[in-house]
């Protein structure tokens, strides 16, 4: 993949957390790499969505150097290398203020598995991370937040849970390409909703059990999924 | 009705449950039913609905079998099957993850009649299946779905309680054609948010007169209804 | 006002309410009335909003005799009447079950104001009416809906409470005019709406004080009323 | 900047706030003033945003004379006039009824801070004011209220907490210009919907840290920002 098609998907992974309703005024941000060049592409600091061009995403390196830009990347750029250098089966990052996923962030709850609509994109519930300690908010703020996420997923397969609850922030979500990254983005906001919802009609309830729970990931998911056309269908 | 028209009527019934905002991603089928030959037509697996043609939607005969198209049909296929086969009077199902018939599903809690809303067109409260015992998860998951739809109907007619909530799920719904299914769809919908809410302000609130509830259903549907204007009129 | 000058503005009341998201499928209905000539004019029943002309537009008696029309009127028809009877003042009638001010209907619960949003255009709290005997609901069921919020306004001037909710079904709203009406009718959701969420988050919360009641709804009501332009304004 | 410029950016701002969805009806206004002469301009009472030109704005002194136009200026001048008399650095002022903001007014409770969403635009809590005594509504209704604002923001600076809400009211919200009020009133109502969820969800919950919180506000304003892009970029 060239970096032209990665800005391209890039912007586009942008422009559709906003259409998703995802984001309010330039909360938000997406990136992608291609891990052949190791050259990862993220939207600029604060251009407003409805001017954003692609050739006003910025490459950089994965050690962080901008390669080609008059534009400043996303204040958040250290977050996504991050998780980037952590995860390497992953191909792109996207982070937003989304609102019932926010309102779990703030709550620091995370979101329990109520239904097959959260089973079937994330094995597991969407966890939340730590609190960031006073030193790593004043002095590596941003970085130190990539390194929450990451502990947060511990063991676990990024590509099987695919998003983190920053606390008292928001969700960053991450897939194999800017598309995935941005149905999981739009997923997570609609499964965060509901289990609201669910909680508050039915305090207490518990999550759906782990056979269902495998039964949904597994049909959309690893090798044995089964859903969708096949790759030769017209 | 020839197939063509069927799959027309069918493509336009998964649309509408899009614009009608019932649908997020690909989550969601629809499927209608050609009585005389026994060929229902089911929309296709994980195709976006924005590129969704009627070409697409695929013919199954009541046994299962594809009779007619490169696409696979919806993973939900036998769980629509079983209810065309246990409910004759029926001519389409539509299954979606609209948000709140969805927490319902998901809270385990049948949807109570709080109103004239819900009483135009559900004869009674919407009711939730029991779960699935872990053999049916796994080796016959869809077509169990089914059985436990239609289970939960019982001896009810199913045009008089033309939805089911499928636990930890979400809704399945029908009518005597795809349009009056996606209607229903849509009436669930915002019939399942009123109930929250007015549970939410109302906790303890008594479901609404036997009395009422017939006068209601009663004016739209059956013999003896009053609603709409007459065949004959311009 | 010609006949055809009162049915273009009840269309347009009808498809006001359709805009402001008021209306599910073919829930609700507007009439106006020219009390010169006695003659009103309503919405005919279970035509679909998108394709209502103003010559579908059912002309009445004050009687109930149709006037004019191969479409039936609105089935709710009788209840409009007793109201136009009853409230000599108002000029035209909008039920609708949007969603919040029926969830208030459905769960037995007046709007109490907590706002100077509600100030602005209800003197007073937004009343349930009683619930209708068994014998009204069988045999005169929509002119007793009527009965019941002409007794729910009592000694109430109904055009300083332009709204009662109907137990366990929904809104019905006036004023003087159809534009009137429309407009009460989305104010009143939106009141709805803030008060569920204000109760929510502050049980036992307190209506405001009559003096600020009174300071914002005779600022927009009434012999003292200063909002807006004047007439002559170009 | 001339007084046309700034009707077309009180206009733009006015506008803003429908787009927005922060706006009911013709509830809300905007204004905007010129620190060099000392005039204002502001939106004229009671006229139907769809057919406002920036030839209705009005043109008002810091004394509160209109300068020259036939249009009324809205009925909450007064309050705009006592604003931007106690707080000098301001340049617009934003009144909305937005669904939660107004929520917390009527609930007379402040939006705590419990997320960067938050901490991003406003330094603190977004406070109530106390409630008008009955002399006050009576007899300087409009210019009293932005008397309780300004203790309300007493020693803070108002550019730090550019927000109040006015009890049983709604919130008014300000900034250096009409572009920068008008981003906050739409901030402010996601905030406030995200902290009503919040709260719901997780009762007791504890604001963010205040060296979270600097770290969020700091970064978008005062000496040492740095988000966003450079002013000579492209």
């Amino acid at each position: 993949m060239g970096l032209e098609e990665l800005k391209t998907s890039v912007l586009e992974a942008n422009l559709a957390t906003v259409r998703s309703g995802l984001v309010t005024a330039t909360f938000g941000n997406a990136s992608g790499i291609d891990r052949n060049s190791g050259t990862l592409a993220i939207k600029p600091s604060g251009v407003p969505y409805d001017r954003m061009t692609s050739e006003q995403i910025v490459a950089v390196s994965l050690e962080g150097a901008v390669l080609d830009n008059a534009y400043k990347p996303s204040s958040d750029l250290d977050t996504h290398l991050v998780l980037y250098r952590a995860f390497p089966d992953i191909g792109a990052v996207i982070h937003t203020h989304s609102t019932y996923a926010t309102i779990f962030a703030q709550a620091l709850t995370p979101i329990p598995c109520f239904g097959t609509t959260h089973a079937d994109y994330f094995h597991g519930e969407v966890p939340v991370t730590r609190h960031l300690s006073e030193d790593e908010i004043r002095n590596r703020y941003v970085a130190a937040t990539g390194d929450a996420i990451v502990e947060t997923i511990g063991d676990s397969d990024p590509l099987e849970i695919p998003a983190a609850l920053v606390a008292s922030h928001g969700p960053f979500v991450w897939g194999r390409t800017p598309e995935e990254a941005a149905l999981n983005a739009l997923i997570l906001e609609e499964v965060a909703k509901m289990a609201w919802y669910s909680m508050t009609l039915a305090p207490g309830l518990s999550p759906i059990s782990q056979t269902l729970h495998d039964r949904h990931f597994l049909r959309k998911h690893g090798a044995q999924a089964t859903y969708g056309q096949q790759e030769s269908t017209p």
